[in-house]
């Protein structure tokens, strides 16, 4: 039905220069902090015993999801049915849907997807009536349907909060022939506290998890306990490493940011896993960058930077971090004198000294919080070497 | 290099229903307010004696282009070069690029595109160096660049502010083979003020044009005039309107809102317009919606939307509207005790009565606030009838 006739921004072209070749503003990921994060996560996993589905939905780049599975990956862990079938659609075997499968022709995505991909799929179910609705859904196309009990928190999110809502529910999926119920699931993301209410919240999950396996809930003998966000994920591997859970259930963890990591709330997110665990080796590493022109100085210390709301994440302002004046090749800092204060659509205010160097069509490259926001402003970015040549040009699939 | 491989979210297919075939959430475009809004608009350009260049990075939908070149404007307006080579590779034959052309590869950009399209295209100029850089890129390409004057604001966004400042870059444009000054541009939406203010920018707008007119500036006997944004055309269309103007200048207008309107900031700044201009016949419709499903309902009061800051704009809170009940066809109004307080990256927190009827799967429309920021997360959206099947499927190029 459709194209793509369309000429897109910041297009990369395998080994052309970002500086001078590729039309600004462009997404940047940095080949080495990359693969130093992809490695040290999987580690962290490895180390733990649990698998890692990262999540899939921060970068939406098949193209990063085979990196992730060829560094070892168990599978990826995605939003939603479109996003699931991107994901099948580009040979991931094993997809975590960490939300409920809502929606007639969101059930028929998944459908499809099963019959033709038969994709080892997981989506997560809270309420009566959405499992009768699948039930009813997926029996009818002759299909199994493995689900996880998501277990929510008190003026959080989804998933059941109360005993009663779980007994409930397990009472429900039993009645559908059509489902399968495979584990349980929890975001500790959702929690508005610190790390006291975390860990309870976790050791809730694996006691709920025991529970519902001594009673025989689960369809299969190593069910699936999983949870973590790009935060706390330190506690979750932490709580999955403990005995019982290790010798219960698979463990699975499902960061997603860690991968490109940020100039924001996740490397704050960082220094707290740092300082709970001081005998982690390095931290992760900002792979993730926005290159923007200079586009005018109209005023003493007031420039105007062609980089806006369609460009970059903006619940956080940017932070420029280093500029190429003119042809240098070489970058020079921005120091904390320099500061975003306003973006519009298509436009961003930084705010400097009165005396400085900047011209229009310098480069600024800048810092973001957080990459789920940013990446979704983009349909290509560029892979980049040391030397800012474009080592590969990759798409998403938002 | 690349091809378009990837499943979409709300793709919609011609002729389907909203409600039971289309992958929600959806970005929907209702078909009558749509064409109301169309008119409207061309037809108070039209009373002006303005010609209308509507801003596309709005919807930066071609399909929409094409229907406002149908009904009347004079050109479209784009905010970047990839904006503009898209709409010149879409058949638009005059471009007003509302923006500084900054950058090596975005001159290229242009370049290419003047030369396979002959494309009636202007960009903005506001500094020496740009001009410089403009004057030496486009006559080591041989070829000419029609360039407006900004006119900025002090604490504003790009344009000259003094007089020095225009006269310096005057010179800088005369010095230039390859640039030819075709007229002057405002944008009134940066102002941080009230009518006064406003009128005042473009009253100088107008005299600063005149002045450059008698001074021979222009390359051309109608240079070009223009400023507005989509919350005071009003006023820029009544200044526009006045005899010195007409006669000197042809008049272009570029409000870009208008078109699909919203249910926030540019429905309170229509308010605005209409106490201004109470003869003006009726008011601009909300066209644009966007449709999601209940995928949660954990506490009383609370239901969770599959809806997420990755499919509407979230400078401002989306608006609940009505409900549609598990099969029905008929929705139910959501009233002022249903607000949205919490937009994460995939999910909106609603929050009402302790008592209700919503159910997981039930589907509710929503407004947004506002449209170029709603737009921009998607690829695809849903042009309906009346009865809400999908009349036609757009493509969007950001």
């Amino acid at each position: 039905m459709f194209s793509l006739t369309c000429p897109q921004k910041g297009l990369p072209v395998t080994g052309r220069h970002l500086l001078t070749d590729i039309s600004l503003p462009a997404l940047v990921v940095h080949q080495t902090a990359l693969e130093h994060n992809l490695h040290w996560m999987q580690r962290l996993a490895d180390r733990h015993g649990a698998v890692l589905a990262p999540h899939g939905k921060t970068t939406m780049a098949p193209g990063l999801f085979r990196r992730q599975i060829a560094a070892g990956a168990w599978g990826i862990t995605l939003a939603t049915a479109v996003q699931s079938a991107v994901a099948a659609k580009e040979g991931i075997e094993r997809i975590l849907m960490a939300n409920q499968l809502i929606g007639r022709a969101n059930m028929q995505i998944v459908a499809d997807m099963l019959r033709q991909y038969r994709v080892d799929f997981y989506c997560l179910v809270d309420s009566v009536e959405n499992v009768r609705q699948l039930g009813q859904f997926f029996a009818a196309q002759q299909l199994t349907l493995q689900v996880l009990l998501e277990l929510g928190v008190a003026n959080g999110r989804c998933g059941c909060r109360s005993d009663e809502q779980i007994d409930a529910l397990i009472a429900a999926v039993q009645a559908e022939p059509a489902l399968e119920l495979c584990g349980v699931e929890g975001y500790e993301g959702v929690i508005n506290g610190e790390q006291p209410q975390v860990d309870g919240f976790i050791e809730r999950l694996v006691t709920v998890a025991l529970g519902l396996k001594n009673t025989g809930a689960f369809n299969r003998a190593q069910p699936l306990i999983t949870a973590s966000g790009s935060a706390w994920y330190d506690r979750v591997a932490a709580a999955f490493s403990q005995q019982q859970a290790r010798d219960a259930f698979l463990t699975v963890m499902r960061p997603g940011c860690y991968l490109v990591h940020d100039h924001g709330i996740y490397q704050q997110a960082q220094q707290g896993v740092l300082a709970r665990q001081p005998r982690l080796e390095e931290a992760l590493l900002p792979a993730m960058e926005i290159f923007a022109c200079v586009q005018s100085v109209p005023e003493p210390g007031r420039v105007i930077v062609a980089l806006g709301k369609r460009d970059i994440a903006h619940d956080d302002m940017p932070v420029p971090l280093r500029v190429w004046h003119g042809h240098a090749t070489q970058p020079v800092a921005l120091d904390n004198r320099w500061r975003a204060i306003k973006l519009m659509d298509q436009h961003l205010f930084l705010q400097g000294p009165a005396e400085h160097a900047l011209q229009p069509g310098d480069i600024i490259a800048f810092g973001a919080s957080h990459p789920c926001l940013t990446f979704d402003k983009w349909r290509y970015f560029c892979l980049v070497n040391e030397q800012l040549e474009v080592a590969e040009g990759l798409e998403t699939c938002f």
